[in-house]
């Protein structure tokens, strides 16, 4: 087995999946010395207060000096200018990963601006909440996730499988892919059902002859589970459609045939095939659960949530 | 205070609604007897051995004699026909209400069905989860939902306010409401997100580039959200389907215009519309927490229950 305590971790943005990244590596501890750095002075000052690291300090420069793995954890659309932040003050022979959603354009924007001597890989692990921020993270947040590591052609191996034995050790299951497969699975996974559930409740908002209250009281039955994902953070979102961008119109496109076809059925009253079209998908939901990817409770556990909360 | 409890309750259909119903009956103890029909004489035998009720039947009219509460809880493209076997069985001034997901046009279908000496009192409580049949039931299912009554012109105010303390008493909020409304409602808030979640499970199965078990193993990062609606039951979604017919063309069709101006910010790399759109729907799901509609815990509460169950 790898020994996967590095001496000092670096990580470059202290949100959902940063927070999260440091309170793992502190509960396991698979670091001597954690540095946090983050942009907003307001972001750092809660991190120092949540204790999630050894040292705080709003410079990039600063934070990743003499550290063995660098994490960025920041908005796809900010990558570029981390690194560029980084080029000269990074340790040769260092780890720098990042948690993207997106990962071609990422990695082609992001490599010119990384000196040869560090190991670039790039990674995404598949987790997350609604919720943003230092507050929002949790040490359990990759317990029996995915973490897809997608490796350049020039990566080294022992530096893949050291970053590998790091993710496991965060509870996450990895796998490795080619960065522009990764963009097609997370358009279809991930975007697309952020756009559309944004979409949803969007046209909800301006409908006239709904109001709004009539909305929220009756939620309940269907629109509700839209919300969750509509509540995520804009920034990230919006990065992520500038980053992914063929992949997620080729999904859209495709869910609008679906749609038409689904309307015309309804609008022609062929039952046959409303019924055929709704029989097919039932199956997936009990495969996620089977793969463990998602909870065994009918309504997502929400019942026996609110009992015990009762 | 009414008096709520009823000497008999007929339960006609024993589905997810209906067993939900029967439970909360004898928790809360409603009534002194409860008959319960349904078509299917595997279901009944499973009522039975669930103890549901007092009496089963695959007879509709002999559940309906002498009670003084019948509930139809049956898909919508099914209550003309329950209504006719009732015709000649009911007792002159029962109530005669249901659950149906939508109104205008089952009340058009039942009216001409039903005697003249019953009250009937169209009803559609806002709750369910993705299962059904008689197992699929709980007595809290009603606790904090809404029930929306959507009572005729002629209708008796004594019989309406039975009926709104029966739904009090099972848990639920209620309200009154045209049908004409309730449909276009439910269009926005139920119909249109099934069908979208439908159609986002059934678009992702018929990639050829990305395989089902990709599908299955990142589903986490938003695409599970959406098979718990497209796992429901496909014998419902048709009937609401070729009952609600207008209005949910019109939530389409507002739903694909919102969409089409989604895509063409992407395509046009519009960063600053993107970011304005996945900002404004943000408050939506505060609201639904605020108003009981929704559980206040991250991921749906999610983590909270596979903690308890690891």
């Amino acid at each position: 087995m790898l020994d996967i305590q590095f001496e000092k971790i670096a990580l470059i943005g202290i949100g959902l999946i940063g927070s999260s990244l440091a309170r793992v590596i502190k509960k396991k501890n698979l670091a001597t010395h954690v540095s946090i750095a983050t942009r907003r002075q307001e972001t750092l000052k809660r991190a120092c207060e949540l204790q999630l690291g050894d040292f705080y300090t709003t410079d990039n420069a600063k934070a990743v000096e003499g550290a063995d793995l660098v994490i960025l954890s920041v908005p796809v659309g900010a990558s570029a200018q981390v690194a560029k932040s980084l080029h000269d003050h990074l340790k040769p022979g260092a780890i720098v990963s990042d948690v993207g959603s997106t990962k071609a354009l990422v990695i082609a924007e992001m490599i010119p601006l990384l000196p040869k001597t560090v190991h670039f890989i790039p990674g995404h692990p598949i987790a997350g909440t609604e919720y943003s921020g230092p507050d929002a993270g949790f040490a359990d947040l990759f317990m029996n996730r995915w973490c897809i590591l997608t490796p350049l052609a020039e990566s080294d191996a022992g530096a893949v499988a050291q970053l590998t034995a790091f993710w496991e050790a965060c509870g996450a299951r990895v796998e490795k892919m080619d960065a522009k497969h990764h963009d097609l699975v997370l358009a279809i996974v991930s975007h697309l059902p952020h756009l559309i559930a944004y979409n949803t409740v969007g046209t909800a908002s301006d409908l006239e002859k709904v109001t709004n209250s009539e909305v929220i009281s009756y939620s309940a039955s269907g629109f509700r589970d839209f919300t969750r994902l509509a509540s995520s953070d804009p920034v990230m979102w919006r990065d992520i459609c500038l980053h992914n961008k063929d992949a997620i119109l080729e999904m859209l496109s495709r869910f609008s045939k679906g749609l038409s076809s689904l309307e015309r059925a309804i609008r022609l009253g062929d039952g046959e095939t409303l019924f055929d079209f709704f029989t097919r998908t039932r199956a997936v939901r009990r495969n996620i659960i089977d793969a463990g990817q998602e909870i065994d409770a009918s309504d997502f556990g929400r019942q026996s949530v609110s009992k015990k909360s009762t």
